[in-house]
């Protein structure tokens, strides 16, 4: 491969050769090879992320960049077990942009980040000629302290079962359908960016021991499975009619040939605990807005090492495979 | 102003305004007004600082993208007094890069990283569609742990002098004829870019206490010298003729109709320090390479407050203004 091609940026098995073939030889180190959503740094105490947020359209029912560039890396931190503190904004913006939409972002940054507790503590701006930058791009970094040790996806058992916080897929499908113009509009299709602390927080608060957490975002909930079977070295079966999918997603899947398991979220996540935690873990997450659905979707086994297992309610077994290929591109 | 417009990110008056009325509004904190390279967290102990690269060409004389973007923010954390320890890398791609190129970029972040002794421990990859970026735009935000404590550009009083590392404008200048094609090759003149940590840390080493630093970047040296004026509440007079500048880069100056003391640098800091320090701060900068023309640029004063006086070898005074305008966009 001499081009870099826009499957390497999908979150599937592209995306991951890129990262191995180029950026972890270059970069080899222990923190990073861990391959978590948060590198641990400073002794254990406190986590790093960043991400960057190139979504189009910029609006987009549910939220726009500035929710998602505040969301997506604050529910990084989030799921190592860390409390969001301190965040850096940095922007990149086409010559031209709208004064009123930057404000618009910028306020709705601020918004979320009142809901995380955490604040902009440094940033950066640029401003490039008109065709450099598709409107606007947006890379936020976060460092959080670390309120729960010893979260990581490389700690999952056969003593543990996999929970999700809601139904999957919502937001990959509303931005599919805002770029495509769609007239789909409807409350019950809108994207799920949300913050997580929240549900972490009241998760440990409850006394719940997480194993493992990760917000099923590029890739979906098939790229996160099968990062955590292979991290962990365990199989997971997934009860395949468990995974809650709204009627409005399932229509937009079909329209787009794709399986909602791949599609991207940004406020859906995966959660490993100990099977005596289950019902106790729900409990607590049910008590959250558009958490109703939240439910078990697999346990984990020792066999199929590796693997993640779809069992149907017809009791077909079939793999579910990291997802490949184009997907969206830019859908955060 | 209804548009961002290129001034907007020329580290100027426009950059400021517009930093000034939609982020600092939105984003407010006690943490963010301080207005340093770096925001101090976690009770003092650590600087967090992040900046986007969009520098054109990719490559250049003195370096690259790559080297840039762990350069400028490594310095950001030394400029602190701190020692770059974390860096987080997310990367924004074309679709149909080459990957032979980006391979070159972030194999010259890892001999950089080096050089601070730092490691890039967390990281995005985002592809996106032809014509949504030109060609690879880097992020870097980076933590590091602070060495010598309380070095503010809020503490600069009239006991301090004003000291620069090397002479200015290399990296404005070569960019400028890099874009252009200009044939000026010549290794008198190629970007300065270069990692400061080493050079602060022998400083800090030899016992001399900086009272503010602050490495040139976009705005220049103007830029630096009245940010400080302003935060110290004081007055700063230059002595013009003490500024060292190369020929190379006083032609190019005159092509572009620019000041010297406007074009971006990236390897070039000022130091305010005791003027009972001076002798030995320059002995142990010119011990390093490029080093040779360390010198006093400035002293500072109580009156002018605010000011930035430059004082020409004839005897006459002038401002030296805060850059404003277009100057050069992508610089970095």
């Amino acid at each position: 491969m001499t081009k870099v091609t826009l499957a390497c940026g999908n979150g599937g098995v592209e995306n991951s050769e890129l990262i191995q073939k180029i950026f972890y030889k270059h970069f080899k180190n222990d923190t990073l090879d861990k391959n978590e959503d948060s590198a641990v740094i400073h002794d254990g105490s406190l986590v790093f992320s960043t991400d960057s947020f190139t979504v189009s359209p910029l609006f987009f029912s549910g939220g726009n960049i500035g929710k998602l560039a505040v969301c997506g890396t604050c529910n990084d931190i989030a799921m190592m077990g860390a409390e969001p503190l301190y965040m850096s904004c940095a922007v990149i913006i086409e010559e031209g942009f709208d004064m009123a939409q930057l404000d618009r972002i910028v306020s709705t940054m601020s918004d979320e980040l009142a809901k995380n507790g955490a604040k902009v503590v440094c940033g950066d701006t640029k401003v490039v000629p008109k065709g450099a930058v598709d409107k606007i791009f947006i890379n936020t970094s976060a460092v959080g302290k670390i309120v729960q040790q010893n979260i990581s996806s490389g700690n999952i058992t056969s003593d543990d079962v996999i929970l999700i916080n809601r139904d999957i897929g919502c937001h990959g499908a509303t931005i599919f359908v805002a770029r495509e113009g769609m007239d789909m509009s409807s409350e019950n299709l809108k994207s799920d960016c949300a913050s997580l602390w929240p549900q972490v927080k009241a998760l440990i608060d409850s006394g719940i021991n997480i194993t493992a957490m990760r917000d099923a975002t590029r890739g979906g909930v098939s790229a996160s499975l099968n990062e955590w079977a292979a991290q962990s070295a365990v199989g997971i079966v997934v009860d395949e009619s468990s995974i809650p999918i709204r009627e409005e997603v399932k229509g937009v899947c079909e329209l787009l040939g794709f399986e909602a398991t791949g599609l991207a979220n940004e406020g859906t996540f995966i959660l490993a605990i100990n099977k005596a935690d289950e019902k106790r873990a729900i409990e607590v997450l049910r008590k959250f807005d558009d958490n109703c659905y939240a439910t078990r979707i697999a346990h984990v086994v020792d066999e199929n090492i590796g693997r993640v297992v779809l069992q149907s309610s017809y009791g077909t077994k079939r793999y579910l495979e990291m997802p490949s290929g184009e997907l969206l591109p830019r859908i955060c």
